[in-house]
């Protein structure tokens, strides 16, 4: 069988099974968090320690005729620092792995370390060490360590029947980058200028995810795969299913108005915008709402349905149907 | 200008140089030893924290037509405890970043995994989490945390004038091996399988490298680029030169009976053998011969000559030259 047919989730599932069965993770006992989330975490003395590794491989994830170094840059660092505020920690040090052809420039090198620089330099984190190597096609895998501050997490699989479900900041702006950037669609210079930005130079919800664990939140994840797949994601963890009110959705006025119907399959399925999904009882949520400086919104509520089944549905409570849902690997 | 031109190691200390004069670096006091060393090191609690990553990528590092998919899983993730090997530490936790093409048959990638997880065993370190990405070559980029029990760790930078150089093993086995297996060589069955296993299948010197620091030694590095290579990132973290005696060098008699008067520079250019290099006082180095349980060969002696600098010489103090020393990514 092809890795493209069992899929990248299945192929997932199928490692992290043999690594189970081979009981090596046991002979580690401080070990919190293994694969299966957005970081793996440790104890370590009185502190839990958070882990995550992210590629960005040319023609796969970017393309050097739509992006800049510089943002390249930006972005491979900055999907890694999402998965640490998906965890709700503060991230310390970055180890950046390059592939590079020979005939790559060294300005544009330095445009890649610029960029990412700037976002290091913005939460504080160190470049402390990485490689480099030769590649047929550029290359980057940055590995991002973080620490807890309040010696808790936000987890994958602490969401409960009754929960609300909430969303940071606008679902689907990425998508709608992605999809001006490879069809070269043209759009007025705000619309064209977000678009741009929301795909190429995603902002990190690194200080969001901290106030989420401050104030109680226990389940979360960030918007890589698309929001559907990525609440996917948490049902599953959480043996859950959940319902989401698709006229909830914060769909940004510009990606209405540029895409019209396709709007909300940008939002639900889009992915890479790097937002905070997550869930809690209402009281919580509201909290939350109201310390964030970014927009949270409530989409729906987890239920006790067959784990992973999310149903759609409108303001009226009737089914919507969606063909997009996220994006595989393979 | 291109990578190719400046080469690895100028793109690298580029690269470090932007980094610190970006400052960044210093808004994480705990950091201990970031770029240029085998592993970054920082303060956590009352332990030092360990992190390395390294990468193999196909027709770069490996070739299928070579290696199996067991070894290459294996030796993915033992040039990683090499590292942290070189910096007397204990590996803990593995993060396995993959980039796979579409037609890679699921088998190889469990079989991949089955090497990872019995050198993982053996050392118990727990593969924690990872990535999957599409790419059009195999590249797997691992991260390897780690610890240092003795509150202590071995560096690049800390050799000193009169300090005696010695190696375990033999270098030159795995240079032995990538001849054999490029050239399509052919030799008896137990050259063979030693060439092949010192390339495919190197053990890391993970126990050693803590007996070091245990012992007092201060400074090491792995020998992956080639002795005399790695010989020279030692002197120039440290400013120092070295006097390497060619006749001291442990070359094994399968590698000398089969390569003949290549076999001196397989074992100083070579690359890839993965045992330690380090340098301490006479008496240090006696003990630690004394306990470690692989071979340990003082081949030479740090000096006060100009930083970097290398002389090779034979037991009567005549200069040696040769060609090969080592080898660049680009």
């Amino acid at each position: 069988m092809k890795v493209s047919e069992i899929g990248e989730f299945g192929l997932i599932d199928l490692l992290a099974k043999m690594i189970a069965d081979a009981q090596i993770n046991r002979l580690s006992p401080d070990l919190l968090i293994g694969i299966g989330d957005d970081a793996a975490a440790w104890q370590c003395s009185d502190s839990i320690q958070l882990a995550t590794v992210d590629s960005m491989v040319q023609d796969v994830h970017f393309s050097l005729e739509t992006t800049t170094w510089k943002d390249l840059g930006w972005k491979s660092l900055a999907i890694n620092l999402s998965d640490i505020a998906a965890m709700g920690g503060i991230p310390r040090y970055a180890l950046v792995a390059l592939s590079l052809p020979e005939k790559t420039e060294v300005a544009d090198v330095t445009a890649l370390y610029q960029g990412m620089i700037e976002l290091a330099r913005q939460f504080k984190v160190a470049i402390a060490g990485g490689n480099i190597s030769r590649s047929p096609v550029v290359s980057i895998t940055i590995t991002v360590l973080g620490i807890s501050s309040n010696k808790a997490i936000l987890k994958r699989s602490a969401a409960r029947p009754g929960d609300t479900i909430a969303v940071t900041g606008y679902p689907g702006g990425a998508a709608a980058g992605l999809e001006m950037l490879t069809k070269k669609l043209k759009f007025k210079p705000p619309a064209a200028r977000y678009f741009r930005n929301a795909f190429l130079h995603p902002l990190p919800r690194v200080i969001e995810g901290q106030l989420l664990v401050k104030h109680g939140i226990t389940a979360a994840i960030d918007i890589s795969d698309g929001l559907l797949a990525d609440l996917r994601h948490i049902c599953e963890a959480s043996h859950v299913g959940a319902r989401v009110i698709t006229d909830l959705l914060p769909v940004r006025d510009m990606v209405k108005a540029n895409f019209k119907e396709k709007a909300l399959a940008l939002a639900l399925g889009g992915g890479e915008d790097y937002e905070l999904l997550f869930t809690g009882s209402a009281g919580v949520i509201k909290e939350v709402k109201d310390e964030l400086r970014c927009p949270v919104t409530v989409i729906g509520e987890i239920t006790e349905s067959e784990p992973g089944k999310i149903s759609l549905v409108d303001a009226a409570g009737s089914p919507v149907k969606i063909g997009r849902t996220g994006w595989a690997h393979f």
